[in-house]
């Protein structure tokens, strides 16, 4: 497994691979890898001849009042877990070989791909204003340097995986995008690089977000599809949390379109700050089991 | 020469070139094709195995006022120039076929590659609000659409140049933009298709902003480089002119910063109405002769 901090010798390498006729695939992370990112490294292996995995804390898809300095970087765990699921390069960029130096990093001086406003202003854009043309920007960059075949995205972060596949129909990005499903702990916590944030009491605490989702799915299976109805059973799980829930939506899985009668298109989102951590998660009405 | 309209079909003849190994250019257009473009044209055959020039009016490139309906449209002549200078795609797709239907064209729903504000808001941008956005939006598919190894643009639009090099740079896209030299008519008149909306006399009025532009190159050349007293030597020479100047200004040849003091690095900028159709040219003081 080579790891690369630049973008020439990432290059180089995909270019021999390419020569030879070796289909590429790109996992993009920001690190502390857990085993969400594992299985969407596992699938990249599976279904490509070559693996890359970048690892690149992304500066501007961060608020300035986000956690940018404190985000997790581990790169030497990351690396040996790599390694040991058969990754090729780890692509490990810093933010000066990503965006150069001597300017600040914001649209006055720099290109971005901005996603349309109908999907980026509501849910998580909401309150993280300017993060997905952050995350489109980075990841249209990733796309150039690596050229990839197929690119694996968790269906953990739902609405950037909803922009994402957006931004690749409307730019024509030559790139398949394979959305992977959430991994959960044994309790039914989605795995995130920011659940390291939780103290144990917060941990159990955070069990409300699959806890509604999983309740909401359970009610549609039985045939309530009235989304007031469907909303009505989450706050009565909130009623006994001390949580405070920033957003419960009801949305169509490919245009975010609200929906007031929920089908097998709706996807439920969610969003819960516990113990001072916001989390995220999010269930397909349409998933089988 | 082939004449393809669909995304599909040039994607599959392409492969089929890069399989093989051959080297692709783009001559990005809108067609009614003129000496400047044959120019890009010439030069993209002489460089590149293959040669994809594409003909589509980017309806996203347009304010609600300008001239997109008004714009010509001659395919059948462009296909005969394009034929004859050796050409083997012509790519023109419909509207429909690059931005689908059913929606708006707009960042409410589409996708959009931004560049950033300084280089954007003055200059052609000051007037042309969004212009830049559809140039960078319909530039980036055409390079996820045809995969160029070089794009050939025009320095006559060095605005637009100098903002798609920086859209690669940021963006780490994969092309080598390839700039070439202002064509003009034997009064010195740059070629633009929308020479095409002049006048007998409005087309003898135009020869001004070459006027300016070769006047104060001269000025530059003896030793002047104070950007006030050279400005000074465009207006008197607008004095006996009724057109109207939108702009005249001196900027960096890459960062479009103002310059006080006019050097090699410096580009005239120049706007001016004639006879009701806006007129652009530039000249590079460092141009030798």
């Amino acid at each position: 497994m080579l790891l690369i901090h630049t973008i020439e010798d990432v290059r180089a390498q995909i270019k021999s691979w390419k020569k030879d006729g070796l289909t590429v695939g790109l996992v993009p992370t920001m690190g502390a890898l857990h085993a969400g990112h594992m299985s969407l490294i596992n699938k990249c292996t599976e279904r490509c001849d070559k693996t890359v995995v970048s690892i690149f804390v992304n500066p501007i898809q961060f608020g300035p009042s986000e956690d940018f300095d404190q985000y997790p970087r581990t790169l030497e765990a990351d690396a040996k877990l790599c390694k040991k699921a058969g990754v090729d390069i780890i692509f490990a960029p810093t933010p000066k070989e990503m965006y150069g130096e001597g300017h600040i990093l914001s649209n006055d001086f720099l290109t971005y791909v901005v996603p349309p406003f109908f999907y980026s202003n509501k849910l998580c854009g909401k309150t993280r204003v300017g993060h997905f043309d952050g995350v489109c920007t980075v990841v249209n960059k990733l796309f150039n340097i690596v050229q990839p075949n197929f690119a694996f995205f968790g269906e953990k972060d739902r609405q950037q995986l909803i922009i994402l596949k957006k931004m690749v129909k409307d730019l024509n990005i030559p790139v398949t995008i394979v959305p992977c499903p959430i991994v959960r702990d044994e309790n039914g916590l989605a795995l995130s690089s920011r659940n390291k944030y939780l103290s144990q009491k917060s941990k159990k605490d955070a069990l409300v977000l699959n806890k509604i989702l999983f309740n909401i799915k359970s009610c549609y299976d039985n045939g309530i599809t009235d989304v007031r109805a469907l909303t009505e059973t989450a706050y009565s799980i909130m009623n006994f949390q001390r949580q405070s829930l920033e957003y419960l939506e009801f949305r169509d899985q490919d245009t975010l379109e609200e929906k007031l009668t929920a089908d097998d298109n709706t996807i439920v989102f969610i969003a819960v700050k516990v113990g001072g951590v916001r989390l995220i998660d999010n269930i397909a009405l349409g998933m089988i089991g």
